[in-house]
């Protein structure tokens, strides 16, 4: 069907499914394990999704990215928890001239991968998937998928749609993952962080799913402020993000099923948080620009010294 | 050896102590008890003490503070979240031209004191106590016992140091127990407040101890930054904190032993915490000044709702 070979950095809940669906859908693709490899050389991966469930028997599977062919695509499905591997993981992987998609949360990393591999483009990708990693090679896929992807440029200046990416979103397609093409990567980062910053944190801090948040006024209140800080991060980046935006997020949350964020999840399996790449680097980029956000510097703090305790 | 009435509403772990002290030393004291009522009437108050340990075998108490005679001195030492119970407590048992003694934490409370009882005086007093109720009338001090206290005047004007200041303090003295006097009652508790807020806040958000907070980079950072800005919230008060007293503080907490703070303790108790009076009335008070305190209004809106979560 089509020749571009795809590499998965990184073979979990998020990684895993949204691999599989490329190669049900015909790719070329290749997977990086570590703790699953053996179990998924042998027997391949299991996705049971809203979608359908499906079987992928046969798996490129790989435990050492240097065995890996070069790919055209790379996927980066790691937590950003783990990114201090990429220097060591990309190089080999993906070819000149190739592309680097980062599927992860926060701010900042495609500017990192940038510095990691030359030769490339970056493009980021903000995934609204509900999906978990239940055993070996086993992923449940509960709900939603679709990606919203932005190409890298210097210092995140707003960019084109290039057919690059128009192949990319092409192939994501073809699998039937929706994918949404902006122009501005940063803007993007920036809005999901609206939803990311409150929620992930105070869900963690408070032991509290979405429904307990909204449903208590205080909560309520402290998620709106925070999200107004959020907002005034966005702004000292250049980017305007209206309150109507800050209004759906609350009403979309208010209609959700009650909801464990995905750091709450890490928490409670004491897997590292990615605190600093959805708190840590926006607090950097916004007081480099001379603003302060005090209320997700305080609960940045909070989330440290949790994740610290949790697995200390 | 002295014609002053004491009464004592709220015989706990603080008002338990500080009455048996004061009737141990000669004076007429008469306790208002809820839940230990019964048994402090047959058996009196058994007090723990690090300064050694006593029984008061005979004591005045009561259950219903009509049948309390009318005193001098009227010391208030229920929890803040009582004193939705003031109005009707207080004008039975204080004298005409009487003294209404308010130990308890936060801010606020004399103002509304005040409000309740017109002829009286009222003077605040900030308790540098560790003690507890460990059973029925049965308390153990664990440490200090130092009382500060302030005259209120109207709008928290410092005052000068009056002769009934001087006589409740010698009373006080007789019972071993240190007092300093101040002339500025609103400056001494927002001092208080550079202590309680941080540590009150994160060790109940946190689960932690005040060494834990103090060993942790990132809860330090919190902390400092916490008493920042009940030194803001000073200065909107025109009540100047010098940076010498922060650090005395932490160096203070460095050196005690690791310390389950009081409001943790209420919170493992399931008690309601004092987020009004330490908390809330302080941002009220700095919001009205116009100056907002944005991290003590993010652990406020948190503890608010733990605190109802936990008795939910």
């Amino acid at each position: 069907m089509c020749d571009r070979k795809y590499a998965i950095l990184g073979t979990g809940a998020l990684g895993g499914f949204y691999g599989a669906r490329l190669q049900k859908a015909g790719l070329d693709v290749h997977f990086l394990l570590k703790s699953d490899y053996e179990h998924v050389s042998k027997s391949g991966l299991v996705v049971d999704s809203k979608d359908g469930d499906f079987i992928i028997p046969q798996v490129n599977a790989y435990n050492d990215v240097n065995k890996m062919p070069q790919c055209d695509v790379v996927v980066i499905a790691l937590k950003t928890t783990q990114n201090y591997l990429l220097p060591k993981l990309l190089p080999p992987v993906v070819k000149d001239h190739g592309v680097v998609l980062v599927l992860q949360n926060g701010l900042g990393v495609e500017e990192e991968v940038a510095q990691i591999v030359g030769n490339v483009t970056v493009i980021g990708g903000l995934c609204f998937l509900c999906s978990n990693k239940v055993g070996l090679g086993h992923i449940r896929h509960l709900d939603y998928g679709k990606i919203t992807m932005g190409e890298y440029t210097h210092q995140y200046y707003p960019s084109r749609i290039t057919a690059r990416m128009q192949q990319i979103a092409d192939d994501f397609n073809s699998a039937g993952i929706p994918i949404e093409l902006a122009e501005d990567l940063l803007l993007a980062r920036w809005q999901k962080l609206v939803w990311n910053i409150p929620y992930n944190g105070l869900s963690v801090i408070l032991n509290a799913r979405t429904d307990e948040l909204m449903a208590d006024a205080n909560t309520r209140i402290l998620v709106e402020q925070l999200m107004n800080e959020v907002v005034a991060g966005a702004k000292s980046a250049g980017r305007i993000i209206p309150d109507s935006f800050m209004q759906t997020m609350l009403n979309y949350t208010l209609k959700m099923k009650p909801y464990r964020t995905s750091m709450k999840i890490d928490y409670d399996e004491r897997r590292p948080l990615e605190v600093e790449a959805i708190f840590g680097n926006p607090l950097r980029k916004t007081q480099a620009a001379g603003v302060n956000l005090p209320q997700i510097n305080c609960v940045y703090h909070q989330l440290k010294f949790l994740d610290g305790k949790n697995r200390g």
